[in-house]
């Protein structure tokens, strides 16, 4: 039994990917957490008061352990004047988009997550997109809490160990969603999982665990070989009965290969990996201009939700990994465990 | 004892990657054939007559099995007239660059070299950009030679097999070159080996090897539990006192982090990755404008030469994979394949 394992008393090596974007609920964390993994909450787009209506739900549906994952806030960027007037009147319904949050308000809901976390005893607690302040490390941990930080290259896996960081989810290439870079590389942060595990695992002292293309019990074996201590798996959980993933975005990852993703900003201004469709297609080449997260997420907020509510696959985010083509058939969070492990 | 390992005499399922421009030689080749894996002479830039001394040469040093890799030619693409301008007056040296070759004398030099592999019974032949014409198939395998095809996807994994390949490389995004992509992907056709591996192994027959990433035992073992039959490992063997690669060549791969790397198409009009270097990083903005393939290739030629004259890292193609971050010692082959497995 490894220690983590032990200290957040699970019996499976697997974390569900905290996808934020209303993908998880309390419903199927709870699910991953009763079969003895470790099951999610993403706040990266909820209030603080969603947050604490999750937790509560969260802890009446299971006593087993679970995390919450919350996104480190980050400067704004100015965006390009005459960009911003173009996608202003090139995304459908960007007239609709709502105000956009300041980096002040990320910041104070940040603060109201972390006590939160800390009201309720979260068991654990991962972030994203950056390194917590150091006396919010100091403030977990004083509480108990097991903290998890994601990086995307090696150069952040030995920055997150320094800042305090229990564990290290290496997120790979291969992953789905939003790329967790926070800081600047010289080449690509996207280094492939099985060149990526041996030199972090190497590189710090902490566990680091697998993020990315992992599907079944061939990738989980193949992933502690190479140094990680679990693997953390979403698009496979998308598949699953107890998922939020509407039905048109089943539909697109069943009939997906790995192939048919690729990185795009175009959704959010920040690169993630989702299946190609209409929108990436017919924007492609204006990829180098989007503007920066999170204002493009903002302007493209109204397409997406109401391409949500037409059923339209061809302008909402279909965020997946490169497994996505190991996927067969609907599942469920046991059937998918026990196939991984 | 695997199938292909005994066809070949193979005591290692270690493939030495057949790495194109003057990386490898018979020396190199000779030496990894002689370990008990399979060593690699690259024609990919050779002409008929310069492959014909280096077969001589590799009989005349190893008994072994060894493989002669080929390039299977390609359309030429008509260039854009700004862009062919532009670039004749900014890639210094163009002025000098030879006179591009054919595709007609490409398939002249494809016989040729088929026409080598077969009176000197050469025991495989790998192909690379595509795959070889039927009746070419029909007859290096009537002459009892091992066909391996290169995949970038899924797609291409299953059209090689349809067209006769005893085994199948999948070049996983982590491998550094160039990409042999050959059919359009909906996406990105950059699969990490941990999703790759076992999507491929599922769908087609014949084995598949890994290609990208490995430097060590744990990637070898983590390749092999996903699926494949063996491993080709380029970038490690680079480190090898019997590689042709140069003392700055040597220097920047053992400085390197995987991060340090990414896929450019400014050298040679193809994606390849390599380590990121002054001409990559002045030219980043106009990557899109690059001419086709092998029109870019040829008219950085002079430049490329003139630079390794120099002793200048920032003008010559750095081609590295992933695992360059893993690579912390100059080696020898033996030393090398004993770490592998």
């Amino acid at each position: 039994m490894k220690e983590w394992m032990n200290i957040l008393s699970l019996t499976k090596p697997v974390i569900q990917a905290p996808m934020a974007g209303g993908l998880v609920t309390p419903r199927l964390a709870a699910a991953v957490s009763r079969e003895g993994a470790l099951g999610s909450l993403a706040s990266g787009y909820l209030s603080p008061q969603v947050l604490e209506k999750q937790i509560a739900e969260m802890q009446a549906l299971t006593s087993r352990s679970f995390q919450v994952n919350v996104f480190v806030p980050e400067s704004r960027e100015t965006p390009d004047e005459k960009a911003l007037e173009k996608w202003k009147t090139s995304i459908p319904l960007a007239e609709q988009a709502p105000p956009m949050t300041t980096e002040e308000q990320d910041w104070e809901d940040f603060y109201e997550k972390i006590k939160l976390i800390i009201k309720y005893k979260v068991k654990a607690c991962s972030f994203t997109f950056g390194m917590p302040p150091a006396a919010t490390v100091r403030e977990l941990k004083d509480n108990g809490c097991f903290l998890i930080g994601t990086a995307t290259s090696i150069e952040e896996a030995v920055a997150l160990e320094e800042r305090g960081m229990d564990m290290i989810a290496l997120q790979g290439s291969e992953a789905g969603g939003h790329r967790g870079t926070f800081l600047p590389a010289k080449g690509e942060s996207s280094l492939g999982l099985i060149a990526f595990i041996p030199q972090a695992a190497d590189a710090v002292n902490v566990p680091v665990i697998a993020a990315g293309g992992i599907f079944d019990r061939r990738g989980v074996q193949a992933a502690e070989i190479l140094g990680a201590q679990g693997v953390q798996v979403g698009t496979a959980f998308l598949m699953c009965a107890e998922s939020e993933a509407s039905r048109i975005y089943k539909r697109e990852l069943l009939a997906a290969q790995g192939t048919d993703t690729r990185l795009t900003s175009l959704f959010s201004g920040k690169p993630a990996r989702g299946i190609v469709n209409e929108w990436m297609k017919q924007k492609q080449s204006e990829e180098a201009d989007t503007l920066p997260y999170p204002l493009q997420n903002t302007l493209t907020k109204p397409m997406r939700q109401n391409a949500a509510a037409q059923q339209d696959s061809g302008h909402i985010s279909l965020w997946a990994g490169q497994s996505a083509g190991g996927l067969h058939a609907a599942t469920d969070v046991k059937t998918l465990l026990d196939q991984l492990c």
